[in-house]
């Protein structure tokens, strides 16, 4: 019985797979106004059918009471008529962006007379899978639908009822642009097994894209059989150098830590160099007291901060997101590097420094995805790094590092010109 | 004990990991002048000790024979002076090409006053798993070396002393410039185990790119826990448009086909349009006839040429690396397409036309890693490309897609400046 309902879970999901990598061939290459009006068309329908949103949306908040959803999941997990309008406003943004497929660059001659150059086009199918945040169904749908790929989404199940309501308006845009509505598929079922079975469709989708909590990525991560974008951890670093202004030093670090505590490129780990720790230290204590930022340091903090707790060894290895913060005081450049290369998790590390060597040491052998100078690692984020939207953060190497936008969804391939031409 | 002898060839295979990734933190921060001079190095270092390379390279040889390798494997294990000055060449080219390490791209300021770049680095460490030619060694440690990256290099078992000798020069080459003699290691022993080993070293390797014949890349495909850049087939199509010039189309379609019969990009299927077929296939046949190529058609090919072959379903999904090749009769552009979306394996494929529209069509539609207008699919290569060298052909989408340079050996981290920055 159980295994029969796991087979037709797995039919279903080769069925989708099917269907989706149909639809990629179409999408591939669709124009770009088909796309924009498309998104666009979602946009509208999702504002002309809040109420019905809302009233969707409400199954699920209900049943989330009932089984118990704290306070936090249950804001994430509801829909607000504002909240519609900035799912619709986030669609429109993604129409207003250029579109990367099919752009051709680096076209040239080669000595035997050919022109090679490569083509910008999009991977295939991805597959999203993520956890309570409905809006995240939109997001995903438009960054793939403009980047030509087709997808499968696969949302919580606490927010079933949203999502399918969501992926109405997105089929219905679809059609009204003339677009495949197996380009966006919502899967239907709350049942795990789907997952499972999405995660080895190696045949049908190219990439998957896990967005949310840690354990959601890691069981993503070790389960499936298709390349997965994604980033694990973000223990990130700032180092403020002996030559670092102090106002610069203390502005950035609070601003890393405290803007807010539960993203991935919060800061978690704070070296400071020992020439400049008494003074640094000594600044930045009331401020995170201010704040209730924890702070827990190695004994050389200690030395100058001595009613912290001390760090273990477990802290350097950390993602708190919460409002604590460990700190370890170094010899200087070349050990604060050591440390955020095997600690650190390829995230986001920021140098604070008016060192010009240091500088630009720190840039080119910290080993992260972002590697900031003077900045706050809170900027380690798609919308502000100008990609104009963000499909996920990627702490891996290969394909894409860093924050993923429509680039990342899409692939180069070469393209040759000839007249004929042979090789000798 | 075979339990024993395989923990001591994984504790060894795990010893060079670490060794590499060492390694490979050294690498990426060094100057591209200390490693052209190792590249320059290994190149004289070759010249130098020709005969003692001849000598250990004779020893495989002679295995080879008592062994019964036939005569195309001994000859392509065989050193000769031309060769090894062809490896030393090849080495001197790659110290000529541009460092693409830490070259810095799009950098420019954003609304908040932060400006983001990308800079180019390394991948890491990249493990190469090749067969018998021993100038794999000496290609892939160089390109390796270039990029920045860190190299475990396995060959075939009937290569070991040439490939030993190789490693000396390699060995040498790098201390001589003041480079880590880690940075290349190539593995000492010709248990198969080693490979298993190495291709499950996921904390210590970033990627593996396996150098052979299907079965090698398939192996390494099915069993490795690291990523992989490859193709498994080449199968690769020309389409004789009806509006192509036929002088052009037999130029290309022979060359394509008879060029060379054992490389992946030659012609596998042919497919020609109706309206141009009775000509071109008229045109061909003699031309394939004088070089010994067997033709196999569809039923309407061979209404053309009754005298050859019928093609099989199982010849439109075969690489025959041998002088036959499938020919297929299609109504126009659509139906080419579709056969090799369907049929193809994505590596390269070509339309002969005079159509604008269809050329452009072609291009867009044809979901290969090259896609070639009126030119020889033999030109999908590294060195016609421009890209100075190959590590591989790629067929995947996500990375790395086509010839392989070094840019595929490398990615692109973000870079942000700013001057005491936050978010706000």
């Amino acid at each position: 019985m159980s295994d029969t309902a796991n087979d037709d879970i797995r039919n279903m999901m080769q069925e989708m797979g099917h269907q989706a990598r149909a639809a990629s061939r179409e999408l591939a290459r669709a124009e770009s106004g088909a796309k924009n009006a498309a998104l666009t068309a979602m946009a509208e329908l999702i504002e002309q059918r809040a109420d019905q949103l809302m009233t969707e949306n409400r199954k699920d908040l209900e049943a989330g009471e009932r089984n118990g959803l704290d306070a936090a999941m249950l804001d994430r997990l509801a829909f607000t008529p504002e909240r519609l309008g900035v799912m619709a406003e986030g669609l429109r943004q993604i129409a207003a962006l250029p579109d990367p497929v099919g752009a051709i660059s680096d076209l040239n001659y080669r000595p035997s007379g050919i022109q090679v150059g490569r083509m910008r086009v999009p991977l295939g199918v991805i597959g999203i899978i993520f956890e309570s945040r409905p809006n995240v169904t939109v997001d995903a749908a438009g960054l793939c639908l403009k980047s030509g790929n087709a997808a499968i989404l696969r949302g919580g199940s606490e927010a079933i009822h949203s999502n399918q309501a969501l992926a109405g308006c997105i089929r219905d845009g679809l059609a009204a642009a003339g677009l495949p509505a197996n380009a966006v598929q919502v899967v239907a079922t709350t049942d795990r097994a789907a997952v499972g079975a999405l995660l080895r469709l190696k045949d049908h989708v190219d990439v998957i894209v896990p967005r949310g909590g840690k354990s959601l990525i890691a069981r993503v991560s070790e389960e499936s059989l298709i390349p997965v974008i994604k980033h694990l951890d973000g223990i990130c670093h700032v180092y403020i150098d002996d030559h670092a202004q102090l106002d610069k030093a203390t502005r950035v670090t609070v601003n890393a830590k405290t803007q807010r505590y539960g993203t991935c490129n919060t800061l978690e780990t704070l070296l400071v160099a020992e020439g400049i720790a008494p003074r640094a230290l000594k600044a930045l204590k009331p401020l995170f007291d201010e704040k209730g930022v924890e702070l827990r340091g190695c004994p050389r903090t200690r030395d100058f901060l001595p009613d912290i707790a001390q760090a273990s060894d477990a802290d350097w290895d950390t993602e708190y997101l919460a409002p604590v913060l460990s700190i370890r005081v170094v010899a200087g450049l070349d050990e604060a590097i050591e440390h955020i290369n095997t600690h650190g998790s390829q995230h986001t590390d920021s140098i604070i420094t008016e060192d010009y060597t240091r500088a630009r040491r720190f840039l080119r052998e910290v080993d992260s995805s972002s590697v900031m100078v003077n900045t706050s690692t809170r900027f380690a984020d798609g919308f502000e790094y100008g990609l104009g939207a963000e499909i996920g953060i990627s702490t891996d190497k290969l394909h894409a590092r860093g924050p993923v936008g429509l680039e990342g969804l899409t692939t180069l391939k070469f393209i040759v010109l000839g007249d004929g031409h042979v090789r000798g």
